[in-house]
């Protein structure tokens, strides 16, 4: 079984100047308990159910794509937000970097796969281009089923699929809530074979329901992998859980209000997205619980080790006090491979290491580097990029965030602050039941031309 | 000629509650003709040479290129930080999605485009594991000739090349400083071909010299129309300049210390990046010139519209008023489509609008959102996403950062804090000189069990 150690030394006063006291820790701990027991409850109580993830049958999953193997030559994802950040975090880590630009037999006799996630023109009209739709397999995903940009992408992709094929339903898959939305309700006229999200489980902690995972079996990995990564978290690691969460929870409580991921292997980037939107949506909020006033969140950002030690590092280093940055190392890297920087003599002392060597040098030098300036950091530490360890840290960043939130005693699992601009949008789209809206935006959407260059 | 357009509205107290009033951007407009001046001088001194790119001759690089054309299936950037992300940002921007899945005819006999920048070894086999040595073309990209990332992956790339091709200095092209270097030396041994990157341009001020020039053209791509735009912006926007450097200064001033970048375009994500480090390097820093302590510097956050609203906006509206966001609008996109949602009633309100157009609808709703929310936002309004437009952005943002910078009284064009962290790393792979480093490192890397889960 894989591993994920947290290892958080220099976050605390004995090793970093102005680190955090025991007794600090110790405090947020207990703020971290009460906000993991109100999540066994929640979870108990059917509120919340991304941790039950790791017992879903699979099995349905597993049979419908077996039927599909080789058929497909495209696989065009359409969702935004939870409903597409998940499959990228998964096909950026398990999937050859450059995995489309494979020839269909290098793959495996599996299909390459589009993110028709925003509504760019530009980039549907490529995804498009390169696809035949008798070759193609289109999921689009929307728990709602009425995901104003998913519906719009895929009005296009299905009129496309409507020109070229007889029987274009049967290269659709609709993911989506489990009763209700009119995704649903034209999959079930139309016979179009669909998947269910769990109503209890939201967008930002769907990447191991049928979102994330019909689209990884597709694409030829591991699932049951994946979820028993996934299920050890459940399992075993509440001291982990708890532990990070105190952390964060203590420099929120301090007011550093930006949080770095920084993994040193550019298979955790997407990941990075991944994890912007889950922190983001979950601790960003104008009110608690109980509706006091609060304006909580701190900004996540996403950096790649090596490559932003040339582009973030001197602001991390010598800016202000305001980061905490979180590491990932990889204790292996798959095809590691030797230095021989023979070449001239000036690079000698190259050779004979390897490049996953000196990514991880490169990641303890700014470790320490960072502890000198007194910047602190933390890092979680897994064997390797695989289905397990990568359902491990969606596991246990989904645990981690939804027992920040409730520690801080917000509700991280809605999103009330999107509304508004949604309605302001239907309005100038002349959506029924938004003429208010589209006169308030009228009203409201005013330039003066002093202000414009 | 292509136009961009600086809309500030939504940071004026006229629109904005608690924005910014007209003495207080007359303050930190004084302070940025100030900025301006000093980069004048900079630039006349030859201190500072990125203003003067557009002048550069590119006959050599279009000669070259040209007798280069249809020679290559692919091109390999080896190249990390600001011998990349320019690059990268180009590619993006004006490459079709999904490039390097299309067919060599369907790209004109122009090669696919891989980026070896991070030290990471699943990256580097994958592209290797794609290309053919006689088909490949590799672009060797360090100001410094010795950047140990681009070293270690070149001297990686080099055996392969070795390996497969009798000649395999022909296919090679190293772009480094125009006089010393060890990739220099190594180039002018093997009579590989070079091109340089003026002595007064740093890497992140580079894109418009031959390091993303000759990629550019290599691509296929209308290098003088990018350099027009660039030129434009020298030659008749200071008060765009100005003002826009006067805008960041003001919300610096108060404390705001996160700044966003948020174009409503997926062809600009990668240009996110690109902003990300100019900002980040040229502008966190330790020191004032004159020495004193100060730790400057605001953290850059990419985010792309309309993606990002359903990740990042909760945060933005709901949390804390921390960011200054600045939204990139486009006012037209390429190959719009109209969205055609005949096949749910619930969703006629789509049909006859376009993909296009609910992107630009969606900007307008966001910036009214967070306005009302007291969230204040600029806007960059461009035509499209072209070379000339591009070079535009580009030119625009290093002047501003630039003046911004040098208004704070900081150097916007050194970068001490990395230092430390690669003089770790040298330490331990041995490099003769670092002894002391790697005695240090030793000495100072401890980390406790009771800290590590």
């Amino acid at each position: 079984m894989s591993y994920i150690k947290l290892d958080y030394n220099y976050t605390m006063s004995e090793f970093l100047e102005n680190g955090l006291t025991d007794e600090e820790l110790e405090a947020s701990n207990d703020a971290a308990k009460k906000g993991l027991s109100d999540f066994i409850t929640l979870s108990e109580e059917s509120e919340v159910g991304f941790s039950n993830l790791p017992e879903f049958d699979l099995s349905q999953i597993k049979k419908t794509v077996k039927a599909s193997k080789g058929q497909y030559n495209d696989l065009i994802i359409v969702g935004i937000g939870g409903s597409s950040l998940g499959v990228e975090a998964v096909t950026n880590a398990l999937l050859p970097h450059g995995y489309n630009a494979l020839s269909f037999g290098e793959r495996g006799c599996l299909p390459r796969v589009w993110f028709a996630d925003n509504v760019d023109p530009h980039k549907l009209y490529w995804i498009l281009k390169k696809c035949e739709a008798e070759d193609t397999l289109v999921c689009v995903i929307t728990k709602s089923g009425s995901t104003v940009e998913t519906i719009s992408n895929f009005s296009i992709i299905y009129k496309w699929l409507n020109e070229n094929l007889k029987d274009p339903f049967s290269h659709i898959y609709v993911i989506t809530d489990p009763e209700k939305g009119p995704l649903r309700e034209f999959a079930e006229m139309h016979n179009i074979k669909t998947f269910s999200i769990p109503s209890n489980v939201g967008g930002r902690f769907s990447v191991l329901s049928p979102v994330g995972i019909v689209p990884a079996a597709l694409l030829g990995l591991d699932i049951d992998r994946m979820m028993e990564g996934a299920e050890e978290i459940v399992k075993s690691e509440k001291e982990k859980i708890l532990h990070l969460s105190a952390i964060y929870l203590s420099f929120i409580k301090r007011g550093l209000n930006i949080n770095v991921m920084m993994p040193y292997t550019s298979r955790l980037k997407s990941f990075c997205e991944w994890f912007s939107q889950l922190w983001s949506e979950s601790l960003g909020k104008r009110y608690t619980k109980d509706g006091s006033e609060i304006h909580a969140g701190t900004t996540p950002v996403g950096a790649v080790g090596a490559n932003d030690q040339h582009s973030q590092l001197q602001l991390y280093k010598e800016g202000p006090s305001d980061k905490l940055i979180t590491f990932v190392e990889l204790g292996s890297h798959d095809f590691d491979a030797e230095i021989q920087a023979g070449f001239h003599p000036e690079f000698s002392y190259l050779t004979g290491h390897s490049l996953g060597q000196l990514m991880n040098y490169e990641l303890h030098a700014t470790e320490l580097s960072l502890r000198k300036a007194g910047k602190p950091s933390l890092k979680l530490v897994m064997d390797g990029v695989d289905e397990c360890s990568v359902g491990k840290l969606f596991m246990l960043m989904q645990y981690v965030v939804a027992v920040t939130g409730l520690s801080m005693d917000i509700n991280p699992f809605d999103q009330p602050g999107v509304e508004e601009g949604k309605h302001f949008a239907y309005g100038m789209l002349g959506r029924e039941g938004f003429e208010e809206k589209k006169k308030e935006f009228d009203d409201q959407y005013i330039k003066s031309d002093e202000y414009i260059l």
